[in-house]
């Protein structure tokens, strides 16, 4: 089990200590079920450090099984609680976007790319390993999630609902996804954009692929409704969204209030958040305007049991430190 | 369509003159038309460059689109032609697997893999761009080439079969295939290794992105013949290896004979390669053991046209510059 405590990134330091305040909620022991779920089928999944190439093995398994909060993984069991999925046909899904996000994360490390020597605390793959062993782990973890998702015999869909998977898997990922998002990102640098550039850029880069990690585990759904997949989606775009915004919001007040602990702050790197262009007030009203919308997207699931999302919602963007 | 006579990678470079050599045969003609039609397929799946993000975009076609050889779509095709599977259903896994090994040369170029500044006597994706863009770029195109399988209405499987490629794909590049043969590769700088490992390497590294070339390409066969799929497989596992030990045979001529043009070239490199390990005579018997195997492979196939299959192991293994 993942400790909360850790010391985390810069995207998820902030959530940290909103799950350390909301230990009494009786929730937390869901997520916290949730997350132990994820650990083991990413341990499963990963191939072993004892087999041949070890090294790559090895690079890989460091890459992922690095005490990361698994927002993704626990927004796909979520959804899979509302629309009555067994947890354990999530697994393979679930498994698959993180290990994209681990993926992303390696590297977007790497000196070419963001430059950090430290993730979550701990040593980054490249400075761990090396860049070329990071490069060719990021490589094969994203080929590894392809390949869970065709082989995962848990997942009860249609091999038709299979292929959409892959397929949104794919495009959430690519260039017009979370790839593209960070290509702009890194364009972005000592640039000027205007809301609307920053938001692509957001929706882009963590946008696809949290969204993508709702929008999937809803394709597994025995008897999908349309509304409600409609309903969902757009419930991941709007926090997957608020997400980053939030995240900027942190950003800016940390640099504000902890001088000296700038250092892999988007501030110290020059590059443009949501603060930086309309101010905190109106950028804190955005996230709360995200809020709302993605709970009354939840609303329309009737009946359904949506307090996990609900309440994963309201850790992402209530948190205040 | 390409020109044949452009300059060509280390890996193809000897290609092209035997190309040149046998433009008197008369299936040259049909080679040159599988070429024409990668093109075609590879630039329709490529992002269009006035498409957000554009240079991200640029770079994608930049790296694919640089007059390459296209061996493993024409062995695609080839085996294609062998199974009377029209050439347009597989427009989309010929393109898939030209993606995944565009991909590759994108990052093996990087300056902290190989570090190579020219390819085909063109700036490498890292030097045209920047080595974040590259890294993205290469990124992208794995998840485009998963993409194409899922979305190529043209491949006429059912969707249980489409699944298998994908699944195939995915193993083919990653940790236990095309990945794990370029870590395999980068640790041998310097190493001695035995041929058993060798081959290895070899086998991971070039062998399993062309096998998959051939048998992705079988299993859309409309009627698979068990034996048949079984027989194309190990000729493509022959003729993946003598491919590379025949790059190795050449990368040592060219090396002896050409003295001050080792630029490039693994023993420049200080890699191991099949003539350092146990010498010239005894590669090129090696490789010609594998082409014969190949051959014989092929016979099973019966009153099959492998003509094209057969031209091209020849093309691959007997060329003598």
């Amino acid at each position: 089990m993942v400790n909360w405590n850790s010391p985390s990134s810069n995207l998820t330091s902030k959530c940290r200590q909103a799950f350390k305040q909301m230990n009494n909620d009786p929730l937390k022991q869901r997520i916290s079920h949730y997350q132990q779920r994820i650990e083991k089928a990413l341990d499963q999944w990963l191939p072993s450090p004892l087999t041949h190439p070890t090294r790559l093995h090895e690079a890989m398994r460091y890459a992922v099984l690095n005490g990361g909060k698994r927002i993704r993984p626990i927004l796909t069991y979520a959804t899979g609680e509302a629309l009555n999925i067994p947890l354990e046909n999530l697994d393979g899904i679930a498994s698959a976007v993180e290990i994209i996000h681990s993926y992303s994360l390696v590297h977007d490390d790497l000196p070419a790319m963001d430059d950090d020597d430290l993730r979550r605390g701990v040593a980054t793959c490249h400075t761990a390993f090396d860049e070329a062993t990071a490069i060719l782990a990021g490589d094969a973890l994203q080929a590894l999630s392809f390949y869970v998702i065709t082989h995962d015999q848990k997942l009860a869909v249609d091999h038709s609902v299979r292929l959409q998977i892959i397929e949104k898997l794919a495009l959430a990922c690519g260039s017009r996804g979370m790839a593209g998002g960070q290509a702009i990102d890194l364009s972005s640098v000592g640039q000027t954009l205007n809301v609307m550039q920053l938001e692509d850029m957001h929706i882009h880069k963590t946008g696809a692929l949290i969204r993508a990690s709702i929008s999937l585990a809803a394709l597994a759904a025995p008897n999908p409704d349309a509304n409600e997949l409609v309903s969902l989606d757009h419930f991941g775009k709007c926090i997957g969204l608020a997400f980053q915004i939030h995240d900027d919001i942190l950003d800016e007040i940390s640099d504000t209030e902890t001088l000296g602990k700038t250092h892999g702050t988007d501030r110290a790197k020059n590059k443009p958040t949501y603060p930086s262009i309309v101010g905190l007030q109106v950028s804190k009203q955005r996230t709360q305007d995200l809020y709302q919308e993605a709970i009354e997207s939840l609303q329309s699931l009737g009946s359904r049991n949506t307090e996990y999302l609900h309440y994963i919602a309201e850790l992402i963007v209530k948190r205040n430190h």
